[in-house]
């Protein structure tokens, strides 16, 4: 069977025929997390994405309020149609999930592509190391943490983290792999005793699903994609639009061209 | 005052007026570890350094038995007085110091010159961590492990490893750092507990000092240069000549230039 391309997957995700997860769909592409704001919030975040590279790396943007093409990205790509799943959220609340939201876009709405852990997990993988989360089949565990991100207007908050277990030596590997990678979360935050950031028990994470730590493992924390959405919902906009956890942008974009060396 | 430069430090050494530790002289520049073996040892000696790069980075060797410059590190280098002291070695065991060896050398002595950890401790210092084993005026300790080398002919043993303690995120960086610097022993091989790599008692080196381990750190693990003199000693050739611990050949290369990016 022929691989699926991007723009076949984007077509077929235009069409209404994917609207589920896009985890391992088009292995080698760039997928990015999606935060859809009105101009009035716009330039906050885009100072909050700026003062928190780690959490919050933005790969891609709109042109300009209204905008709806990314070419950067994908020449083909609309923002309106091109995402599996979105949430619609009003003053902070979850109000609906959709598969296509041109009948509510706005001509005041800003879009924002930011790098998602798929890129470096794929990278680490391809280096012969194991992913907890992944030989596990469930979903990464995140966790909020006590690390303050820089405010930015209405937008603050801590950092959320993912973590994954290796021994220490590959531990020192993924750093490594995942230093080539600023615009997916780059080097890990932290390692070790999870209480150093204020996560008070590791096996209960905030967020997705707990994963084995095995003897003679650590625990590495990476800054995580839920930061900024994070901020978001705590600052309750009137309005705006994110992907559904797991239904990312799928670009044309290979995720080695994001290594820096 | 000027600054001295190496040449300048290796004039007062050849005359006999720098017979000391070179800690400290020539900031910037390249230091090395010496080992000078017969003939009959040379060949295995180099298949030991390339099947463990981490503990034996080869920075530059004579070009021949015999040879007593080596001209890429130094175009006025004379191995036989350029050392401030040096090590007088008979079938393993240590037979006297000199600080000239013209009066000992023979035409079938190899020279290995091997990168040192002044070069990676001078870039952390520059990138603004802190050094303990410095900061405490105390020679950095180091340990025996259960990590074997890999063998070559009659050269074989277990790693050396020198010790740093770091708060993680400092140690995250610490390792990006001496990423780029593989002919200085690269990258950490292990951090955290001691026991994974067969070390007892941290507070109780093998060599060097003990330093403070703080709350909130974890040790890190660096290969050592230690490695090759215990394996050499081990095998107990009939005659060797290695430097003093601490006075090393000080070159015109500078730290920088090892930087692999």
């Amino acid at each position: 069977m022929q691989k699926e391309t991007p723009a076949e997957l984007r077509q077929r995700i235009r069409a209404g025929q994917h609207t589920g997860h896009t985890s391992g769909y088009c292995a080698g592409y760039v997928q990015c997390n999606v935060a859809i704001l009105p101009k009035a919030w716009a330039n906050e975040f885009l100072q909050f994405c700026q003062l928190n590279p780690k959490p919050c790396p933005i790969v891609a943007m709109a042109s300009s309020p209204g905008a709806t093409k990314i070419p950067s990205i994908a020449p083909d790509f609309d923002i309106r149609t091109d995402v599996p799943r979105y949430r619609l959220w009003e003053n902070g609340r979850l109000d609906k999930e959709v598969t296509d939201i041109s009948s509510v876009w706005r001509d005041d709405l800003v879009t924002f592509l930011l790098g998602c852990s798929f890129s470096f997990e794929e990278a680490l993988l391809a280096d012969g190391l194991e992913i907890r989360n992944i030989t596990e089949g469930v979903n990464v565990p995140m966790y909020d943490t006590n690390m303050t991100c820089q405010p930015a207007g209405r937008l603050h908050g801590n950092m959320v983290v993912s973590m994954r277990p290796f021994k220490p030596a590959d531990a020192i590997r993924m750093i490594q792999i995942c230093s080539r990678f600023p615009s997916v979360h780059g080097s890990p935050v932290h390692f070790g005793n999870p209480e150093d950031i204020g996560i008070s028990n590791i096996n209960k994470p905030d967020y997705g699903d707990a994963v084995s730590i095995r003897a003679g493992e650590v625990p590495v924390f990476t800054a995580c994609g839920v930061t900024p959405q994070a901020a978001i919902m705590a600052a309750k906009p009137e309005f705006c639009i994110t992907h559904s956890p797991g239904c990312m942008v799928v670009t044309d974009m290979s995720n080695s061209k994001l290594a820096i060396l």
